[in-house]
C-alpha cells in the first residue's frame, strides 16, 4: 500500500486531513512538530489522534521557532487576543502568526517522507475564513513543492514528493462536514491558543470552530470553560 | 546599517560566506542548525568563527533529522567513506546527502531573518566540484527563494527576504581565494565529515579541501592526523 505523510498538530484541520489521507487510501505516518507552542495540550491531542487512525509512525520533533520569537503562539509577552468581532480577525496577518512556520514545517515533512519514500505529504492548511496566513494559501503551496522537488534527492530523480491540502478552499463549516463524514476522532481534537484542561471558548480559533461547527449543524464534542 | 543573516555551520564555505556579508557591509546574525551530526566538532567551529566576524547574535537550533535518519552523516549505522579517487566521489549523490537540509535550513533561515527584518540570507551553497547535492543547485535556490516570498508575511507585504549564494559557482579552489582574500578565519574552520582532535584528511570533504587549497597555493592552516 502506497504511503503518505500528515503533518498533525492535534487541531481539526490537521486530524480532518489526516482522515482524509487514510480514506484516500494511504498508510500514514505522521509528523507533529513541538515549536515552542505555549501549551502542550495540544501535543497530547496529537498523540491520541494518532492513535485513533492507527497511524504507523508517529514523530514528535522539537524545533523552537521561539528562539527567536515574533508571534503570539511563542512568546510569553504577548497576549493571544480573546472575545474579537470577526471583522477585527479578518483584518490582517494576526499576532498568531508563526514566521514561516508552514515552510518550516512541511521543510521537515519533506525530509522524512524522503526517507520513508512516502508518494505525499498531507497538510490542513486553509486559505479560507478569517487565516490570513500567507503560508496557507495555494500560491504558496504551489511554489514550495517546487522548491521541494528541485532540492531533493528524490525530485531531481524523478520521484518527488506531492504536497496535497485538500482544506484549502474549505469553509470552517464544510471541514466539520467533511471530518463529520469521514468519522474523523473530532472529539480528541485540541484548537484553542490557550493551554488549560478545558477550551476557551473565546480566542479566535475557538471561535471560529464554534461558528463552523454551529454552521455545519453537528455538536462540538469538545467541552468548553463557562 | 543593514542586517544579513548568515547559515553558519563552521566549516570552510559557510566561514567564508559569512567574511563576505561583512565585506558587503551587512551586521550579521548566524544561525547554526544542530541537525544530529555524528560529532561536535564544528559546532565549536561555527562558535569560534561567529566570534572572530563580530556576529551580533548567533543562534544554534536543534533539529534532529536524524530522527528518521537516511544519512551517513546522521546515522551512527552508516559508513564515511574513505579514500575514495576523484572519478568515485561525482559519480552520483553521496550517502553524506541530508534529506532536504537546505530546504530546511532556509526555512529555518527565513523564520528568523523575517523577525529580525534582516535584508537576506547567506548561505554557502556550492554547486561544484564533486558535491552532487540537488539542493545546493541554483534552479533550487530560486525555487526557494519563491516559495519563501509566497509564505512569509514579508514576502506577501513587498519585503521579502532574498537568498545570497555567492560560492554557488566557484571551485574549492576559488573559495579558498577568496577567503584568503577577505581575511577570513580560515584556520578556526572544520570540514571533516568524522570527529577527533585533528582533521582526518581522507574522507571526501577533507580531500576536497586539501586539494581546494593545494590548487590555490594557499596552506590550510588547520591540523591533519597522519
Amino acid at each position: 500500500m502506497a504511503s503518505a505523510l500528515v503533518l498533525l498538530s492535534g487541531g481539526l484541520d490537521s486530524t480532518v486531513t489526516a482522515a482524509m489521507a487514510r480514506a484516500d487510501g494511504y498508510d500514514i505516518d505522521a509528523l507533529t512538530i513541538r515549536y515552542g507552542q505555549r501549551h502542550e495540550r495540544e501535543l497530547r491531542a496529537a498523540r491520541e489522534v494518532a492513535q485513533a487512525l492507527d497511524v504507523d509512525e508517529h514523530v514528535e520533533l522539537d524545533v523552537d521557532l521561539s528562539a527567536w520569537g515574533g508571534s503570539a503562539l511563542t512568546d510569553e509577552a504577548e497576549d493571544v487576543p480573546v472575545d474579537r468581532e470577526e471583522d477585527e480577525m479578518s483584518e490582517e496577518i494576526p499576532v498568531t502568526y508563526v514566521p514561516a512556520r508552514n515552510l518550516v514545517f512541511l521543510s521537515l515533512a519533506t525530509s522524512f517522507a524522503e526517507t520513508r519514500e512516502a508518494e505525499t505529504i498531507y497538510i490542513g492548511a486553509n486559505a479560507v475564513d478569517f487565516s490570513g496566513y500567507p503560508d496557507c494559501r495555494p500560491a504558496f503551496l504551489d511554489a514550495f513543492e517546487t522548491a521541494a522537488r528541485e532540492g531533493t534527492k528524490r525530485g531531481v530523480e524523478g520521484q518527488p514528493v506531492s504536497i496535497q491540502a485538500p482544506l484549502v478552499d474549505l469553509t470552517k463549516a464544510e471541514i466539520v462536514e467533511l471530518g463529520n463524514e469521514l468519522q474523523a476522532p473530532l472529539e480528541l481534537t485540541w484548537t484553542c491558543y490557550q493551554g488549560g484542561q478545558q477550551a476557551c471558548g473565546r480566542c479566535d480559533a475557538c471561535k471560529l470552530r464554534l461558528q463552523g461547527f454551529a454552521e455545519a449543524g453537528v455538536e462540538d464534542p469538545v467541552a468548553y470553560a463557562e
